[in-house]
């Protein structure tokens, strides 16, 4: 499966944080392109970018929070080049052949290339958590890495398709909601914040992780080929069961092509079609944008118990900006 | 290229320090088989094992330098762990499907399954040295695994095969000397040895890992198939010239068989067992062992800025080993 974790253009707050910048010239410090072709591949990755939803969630929370710029910007920095390094890896993975619709490493290069060059955006990734000073936020750092691949493993080595909510809500805890809640709650562990404030954090970023992820899936099935950049309906083109199609099989349980797709078997591109036409048809999708809606409630009231302020109500606005932006 | 790594048996002590079997529970509760099929994986590839020297040097040299054991047992598994993780990504990256007699994950599995547990245990292994409670260690750490990684790409990348000492040694410098002075250089970190011990635990570490890739290397033109459980000349096979080949090939600069092998071109099968031939017959594998005592003189010369102890004594004996068992 392809996974698009980048944010949506409406998240793009209008005011660029100034330190939003300086996140950019550390990413860029961690590989010059001169010293190897490795370097020179990731270098490449990191400019491709991607909107910094998880570096601006790590500075806005850390200014809440009163953390000190210099190891917030290394956090901040930190959690972009994980986030690039697994995205190299699941590109490998999934064998996509393309991202932010430019063809992969995998594509381009090799399976080698992007295995290494993965690995590399690793140790660069740890070089950057590591220069906060904080042994604790190197640890979330490295338990949010354990999540992801375990999660994109047990979803390989599953024998069939993910058939409930339960699964599928693991499964988009792993992969995406991990990364937001490790954006959240790390800066926690760099400030004075109490154990309160630093869980409060933790469940606000991983709330709106949900509901982002959960709202791209909706994406695939509402948006049209002119606005996504490719058809509706991918993830199931994929084999992949979300949650506007989970919804669907709840109230349609003997569904045979759904069943197919479950088990692991191709399905006709017509029957397909016609599988996508009835979710979008039903109210599947407006019921999973509900679900959406309640995880960044969740995120709301997490966010209440945080001290007020300037960056709260930019949190708040990001949150919101996740189910709205489909309204 | 398939690369072993592994310590022959001469190597291992008869005297099995009784820590060593701690840093084994330590790997094993690391991935108890249960939780996720990751996880299972990654513990038969541990159970599967190797003769731990990078374990042993760690024990080894953290005693003469009275280190805590509980972080030193940490380092110990932590490095191993690496090891290990590095060995299953090499693997994907050269398509190997044998190591130690055994079909690897990526044969039996997937590459994506590769990828997945690899980097699961780098996950693991940042969890263990965290839990030295050292900065410094886990800086030096993500140091060394960025050499590798870098040193890998840099071959893959290269238009053409080693062809001088030069790269060959950049070459074995990052795929095995990197982390043996990792594994002497660590337990520094965590000791209150200055920095002159530092640097020398550092050089001894490096030193024999290098002389322990030379003559890993020239066991692959020394050894028949019955010993070495493969045929001679496995690397040539494999399009790489190691040290044997590269003084042969300043003696012979025009030599067409290497010619063809620099320039990543297919050779003949009987051209290659006579080039094989001509190779063990002159005095290069002689020349070869000579530089790997060189290093190991070099390596004995820094063990000697050391503390005088048991541990001393020991390591002493593992160097001297490295170039011995071929005598």
């Amino acid at each position: 499966m392809t996974i698009t974790l980048d944010t949506p253009p409406i998240l793009i707050a209008r005011r660029q944080p100034p330190q939003l910048e300086q996140v950019e010239a550390l990413l860029a410090s961690q590989v010059d392109g001169t010293r190897s072709p490795l370097e020179a591949a990731l270098a490449q990755l990191i400019a491709a970018g991607g909107k910094r939803i998880r570096p601006r969630l790590v500075l806005l929370m850390g200014g809440l929070l009163a953390v000190d710029p210099a190891p917030l910007l290394y956090l901040a920095a930190a959690i972009e080049m994980l986030h690039t390094a697994t995205l190299v890896h699941d590109d490998l993975v999934d064998g996509a052949s393309l991202r932010r619709g430019v063809e992969t490493l995998n594509a381009r290069a090799s399976a080698a290339a992007s295995v290494l060059v993965g690995d590399f955006a690793f140790t660069r990734a740890a070089r950057l958590v590591l220069a906060t000073g904080s042994l604790s936020a190197v640890d979330m750092f490295t338990e949010a890495m354990a999540t992801i691949v375990n999660g994109e493993l047990t979803q390989i080595a599953r024998p069939r398709g993910i058939a409930n909510r339960e699964e599928y809500f693991d499964w988009i805890g792993a992969k995406t909601a991990a990364l937001f809640e490790l954006s959240t709650g790390a800066p926690a562990l760099l400030s004075q914040s109490g154990m309160e404030d630093a869980s409060s954090a933790r469940r606000f970023g991983y709330a709106i992780g949900m509901a982002f992820q959960i709202m791209d899936d909706v994406l695939d099935f509402t948006s049209d080929a002119a606005h996504l950049g490719k058809p509706s309906g991918q993830d199931l083109r994929q084999g992949i069961l979300t949650l506007p199609a989970l919804i669907y099989l709840e109230a349609h349980p003997d569904d045979p092509s759904l069943r197919l797709l479950i088990n692991r078997q191709r399905l006709p591109e017509a029957d397909l079609v016609q599988l996508v036409d009835s979710i979008r048809q039903g109210n599947s999708i407006q019921q999973a944008i509900e679900v959406a809606q309640g995880f960044v409630n969740d995120g709301l009231s997490a966010l209440d118990q945080l001290p007020d302020g300037l960056e709260r109500s930019e949190l708040e606005k990001i949150a919101r900006s996740v189910v709205d932006r489909h309204g």
